[in-house]
């Protein structure tokens, strides 16, 4: 390798899922394999905010052991954040003392794990750092359960929580099944996703039969009726006795207003999302005055993204690869780059995958919904597509250390701090 | 044996939980090797409701294989309900049809597993079929999450529901900690339990070190005040920064009022119970605004008591093995008794478990609620007496059927009826 020599730094941002340090897992796990290259690994503190703040530490005096547990450890092991970096212009402060901080401490690579947000951060600090006659090369790794980042067959972390989230809702469906005895129950599980369905889309899997919840899917990429929704459940209560439903806490109606919205309470976070939360208590509203049968809601909020515990290995590995193709791709000299997952073979029986690399350009504030043709033509559930889809990446148990308790063992890094060099 | 031999039926009672289908399957198992006295073994459509509406199943012409998935299977495969009997003199008609549709189907033997109500119940079946010359066997099996049944141990389906609760919790944890980027950030887990906060306190077995979720624990058991739990949060924030919180759905202030019923939402279900879901809103409000930082809610719901796919072992054993000693107290010619589980060896490191019997009528409509011991001074955690308490209950990994999809497989009974017989 003929490649600038220089220290390395990695960064999590966003949402944590189950997988994302299995991604930084295989960025510093291949960056220490390459010491003529990455003169040092580190990582920082809370995102970018960490390098902003010069808060970095050194993963190479990490016990090896706990960097490979990372692989079996959910959330953001280097702490995450959402701070929004604006156009170069009117965030010119913040880049350049990003730029400066790289500068001084001789940071030549930057490997950001996150969504659409952290891909077009990460593409900016390239190219002012370019601007500003240093050269600093920056590779994202893609990340949401949302699985809504364009250019990728899928996202690391959303195949575990798919996997969480359908089998909470088989679950729940077994539970109202079974207290149904007068029959008309239901039970709705709120499903995260603000834009795209595509986690609660792949909860829709565990319908395998007449009987398994989910009997009734909304997406907010379909506009929401409130009276086809009230038809629909009659229609599964006549059918099936009892009716558990799987809701998109983003669902619209036809004028674009959240369901969120019309009944239920919200509020925004300090990021300015609007906080969603509501959609299943308006849905319940409807149901107990509308078809008149009882209705619980289940909201998994953040347990969505975290649920190591029955994370799919399938997701875990491919998160792990991810992380370990951004650091091939800066050895081999791109830049400006996302890892991609490449989906091989014919049908869900002959999964295989790949990676390739798309312009960081080419990924920043897009999202990608659930197409129509993986949403049944009523609206009201999936299709066999989606199915294909989404069933491989469930596949396979990631193991996790258990303690004498019986409950999980989630090491923590310990933490090495870089002395700050920046006035 | 001498016992006098006629069919046995079994019985779900309550709300459902992991492993209540281990139990049933241990009644099954057990009873089906003793044809000489157990001429048929049927089950019962949602509880006792399904003996009131002669809505029986022979269980002995199902698959095999689908009796001893039972195991692995959540929720209650025979259906359960929560009919609640009213004493001999103010429900007479119904004891009377029970007694009529035993004697009419032959039957001898009624395995019920369920709460204390149930417990009352088959009691009472018992006492009035005596009464009316007829001979009645009636075995209580137990099960709940909540864990509040007196004279056993422990309950069959607590430590399932204690380790989803706690490993949730510890997720959750992570989460937080990983967002936590200005500090400050907390997060609420409400957890089932309306008067007995068993499963709320198994969470603090998850608070392994200082940074480890839940920082504070509140049970129903302790009165809960507005100002102490401010300060609380406070503290937690300065020492660690973010702050994870572990509520009993159940709890109330010094005047015993519902924290539920204070600010959030709340509702009767049919049964007349309360239904709870208020409490974690109410004390994310006081977070928010008192101690003025963002503070997120989870609220498993009944996903709690279904988490087959991360069960424990012990538990999935120890259900089987209260249904097998139902049976056995038949054949040792017992009745109206409950199984209770007795805890053997010194200490968690040194556990081991057997099973005994009690009087059904000592079991009935009696609370069992977590010792002042077993939580700490402040009322804000809990003591290692509880820790000792919980953990060798919830190890071990129960297997689960897995799909080619990645998500659990849990068949369900055919339910071949047994043809009417009473007018």
């Amino acid at each position: 390798m003929s490649r600038l020599a220089g220290h390395c730094v990695v960064a999590q941002s966003g949402g944590p899922t189950a997988v994302i340090n299995a991604s930084v897992c295989g960025v510093i796990q291949t960056a220490l394999k390459h010491p003529e290259v990455f003169t040092g690994v580190y990582g920082a503190n809370h995102g970018i905010l960490g390098v902003l703040n010069e808060d970095l530490f050194d993963l190479g005096k990490e016990d090896r052991a706990v960097i490979d547990a990372l692989k079996r450890t959910p959330s953001s092991a280097l702490g995450t954040c959402r701070y929004k970096l604006k156009s170069i212009e009117k965030s010119r402060v913040d880049y350049e003392r990003i730029v400066k901080v790289f500068k001084t401490h001789d940071i030549r690579y930057f490997f950001y794990a996150g969504g659409n947000d952290s891909m077009d951060t990460a593409d900016k600090i390239s190219q002012l750092a370019g601007q500003m006659g240093y050269d600093l090369v920056a590779i994202g790794v893609p990340k949401t359960i949302d699985n809504d980042l364009p250019m990728t067959d899928h996202c690391p972390g959303f195949g575990s929580a798919a996997k969480y989230a359908a089998t909470s809702v088989m679950e729940a469906g077994r539970d109202t099944e079974a207290i149904s005895a007068k029959k008309d129950y239901s039970a709705i599980v709120e499903i995260m996703g603000r834009h795209a369905g595509w986690l609660a889309a792949a909860t829709g899997t565990a319908h395998r039969d007449e009987k398994d919840a989910p009997h009734l899917v909304y997406l907010p990429e379909v506009a929401f009726s409130i009276e086809r929704f009230i038809a629909d459940v009659r229609d599964v209560i006549r059918q099936v006795g009892f009716c558990v439903i799987a809701v998109g806490e983003g669902i619209r109606d036809d004028k674009g207003k959240l369901l969120a919205e019309v009944g239920g309470q919200f509020a925004k976070d300090a990021f300015g999302h609007t906080q969603l939360g509501g959609a299943s208590e308006t849905l319940r509203e409807i149901v107990e005055n509308e078809v008149g049968i009882k209705c619980r809601t289940i909201k998994l909020g953040n347990c969505q993204r975290q649920a190591m515990h029955f994370a799919s290995l399938t997701d875990v590995n491919e998160a792990w690869q991810c992380g370990a193709a951004a650091v091939e791709a800066a050895l081999a000299g791109h830049n400006c780059k996302m890892v991609t997952l490449v989906r091989g073979g014919n049908g869900p029986e002959d999964y295989s995958c790949s990676t390739g690399l798309a312009d960081l350009s080419s990924v920043a504030n897009h999202e990608k919904l659930v197409p129509r043709s993986f949403i049944n033509q009523t609206g009201n559930h999936i299709t066999q597509a989606m199915r294909d889809y989404v069933m491989p990446l469930m596949r396979g148990q990631a193991p996790i250390d258990i303690g004498p308790d019986g409950l999980p063992i989630y090491p923590r890094l310990r933490g090495f701090a870089i002395p700050k060099k920046v006035t």
